[in-house]
């Protein structure tokens, strides 16, 4: 599963029969990897955020139905873990939609494989072959995302990012980030501007901690720097991952893209969004349709551990925001670089 | 010295012979008046940053010297006195103009008084009184400063602000907080956006605090949520204090004003800046020739005690950046509200 020229930190590595996965909590004070040797595991580990991002934590889910199932004597005894296994960990986060993807994959495959007749050994490797099927097309996923995002930067240019779309959230890579890991292995030089990202700085203790891990040139700066920074000429192009984009074309992404995105395009810069086709949603028409979390005031009065804003003040917590489509100049997919009109051109994706 | 209806939180009182001065330190967890009865006491809390903001540092400096001379037993030690406190003084902060205007005001003032001969108590009676005019004037300069921005506005409006340019910094009122104040004194109802403004946050400790404290109604926001605010129509204007206006408009302010100023004209939102005339430097011609200090990565790694940023990560913290004056609205001052073309009628205005 390893790709040696690879620089970034794996947040999940199948290994001498179990799971070594980086605890994401403890980031970016320390590097330490849990063996995962159950499906109680595994499910601890979801529950408890040692695993982020959406990709993590499906991949993770499908190695906690093998780890859950590895035990049983018999083929029948075999099936009936699988679907335990499976049953149970889709209780670790009720509302993760990779996660529960990835667990009814490795159902149906167990379902396939029961019904085909194998040994049990036989039937034991092949649910764990699913598992790095999983992991392994995610990490083709990103790279492909990578690839063609690579293709629109050039050697020696900067490139800002908001939040994390990295290697930390997925098998390998990431979405927004792949490009900066590509370009390490080809010895380019693409100099990084992390936003930190208020209030929870995605952006400063993942973003610019896996980058600096691999040997990017990464630059922490504040939300608030993007612009400065922009006027300064030292930011060639922005590139962000996302939640979701509409049919349209708009883009939910973390709280402060809109504002980066405006920021880009008064300074004449391109704003490129980088997802895996399975983030588009061809069913919700425009980002009006995408409802905004807000979250608890907590998160900004006291983030850091210390109060910094006055008791009872009033706060406004929107998780995310919309970027509308005019801002965005190009979507970049496992299947290539999609520009305007974004309706008719999303659409085509899901075509061809 | 008290407007009755000033509903704020003022930054030093004089009272009962001695200086009640706000410990800044402590906000917004604790409001706590510190009694300052000697000169020493006066360095120690500007030294300390127990009080912050150029026009308020002055003014405790200039009742510092007062405090410095008080126990004189004749008019020639009064004099000797003065000139020490003075001196001494001048050595709690090195770079604070304000400080240096307030001491050699006081010094002045001293001499003239000294020449014309008067009664040792009268000399100290006139001496109180000079410091109470340089605290009386700074006052008055950002009542009209609040009452010309205020005319640009109207009820039931919101207003975005970045930054901290509030009662706490001078005598009271502030500059770009001044028409808050006034509106609440009038029964005006103002919406302000109070931008946290990382990395130091003056905007939810100081900003959030003061408003809030004066029953103004006030959401604090991350400065990351400045655009989406602004695309959901919540925003009528932005205003913003300012450290230097050069002699062509240009606006030297905190971290993260021209990302606002950028953000306020893609959504059409008028953007104002508010000053004293002694802001407003023409022989600075333009922006450019303003310096931008850059100061320590800590503020952004480990700026609330905890350490949220990857160790050794490279960093880029400009303390301030320049708006050029195409983003700006008009700069408000005690003299009237100036549009463009800014070069020349920032130069009228001195000039009338």
């Amino acid at each position: 599963m390893t790709t040696t020229n690879y620089a970034g930190l794996q947040s999940l590595i199948w290994h001498d029969d179990k799971l070594d996965l980086l605890d994401q909590r403890l980031l970016p004070e320390e590097i330490v990897y849990l063996p995962l040797v159950t499906a109680e595991d595994v499910w601890e580990s979801i529950r408890h955020l040692k695993v982020r991002g959406a990709p993590a934590i499906g991949i993770s889910a499908a190695y906690g139905v093998v780890l859950g199932s590895r035990a049983a004597e018999s083929a029948e005894d075999w099936h009936a873990d699988v679907r335990k296994a499976a049953d149970y960990l889709a209780t670790s986060r009720p509302t993760a939609v990779n996660l529960f993807w990835a667990l009814d994959r490795m159902k149906a495959r167990a379902e396939a494989l029961a019904a085909e007749g194998h040994s049990l050994d036989a039937l034991k490797q092949a649910l764990l072959d699913e598992a790095i099927a999983i992991q392994s097309e995610d990490e083709e996923t990103n790279r492909m995302i990578g690839e063609h995002a690579l293709s629109l930067f050039q050697d020696d240019i900067g490139v800002l990012t908001h939040c994390n779309a990295g290697g930390l959230a997925t098998a390998k890579y990431g979405t927004a980030l792949a490009p900066f890991y590509l370009a390490k292995e080809r010895g380019m030089n693409i100099r990084v501007f992390a936003d930190e990202t208020r209030p929870v700085l995605q952006g400063a203790r993942l973003t610019a901690f896996e980058l600096q891990q691999a040997g990017v040139d990464v630059t922490l700066i504040c939300d608030n720097m993007a612009g400065h920074v922009m006027s300064k000429g030292w930011v060639n192009a922005v590139i962000v991952g996302t939640d979701r984009v509409a049919a349209n074309g708009d883009v939910a992404n973390k709280i402060g893209t809109y504002s980066v995105a405006v920021l880009a395009k008064a300074h004449g810069i391109p704003f490129y969004v980088a997802c895996p086709l399975s983030t588009i949603d061809l069913n919700t028409p425009t980002g009006a349709e995408i409802p905004i979390e807000e979250r608890q005031a907590e998160e900004i009065t006291e983030g850091f551990g210390k109060r910094t804003a006055p008791q009872g003040v009033k706060v406004y917590n929107p998780a995310f925001d919309i970027t509308p489509n005019e801002y965005v100049t190009a979507i970049i997919t496992e299947k290539g670089i999609i520009k305007a009109p974004f309706d008719v051109n999303l659409k085509k994706l899901f075509e061809a």
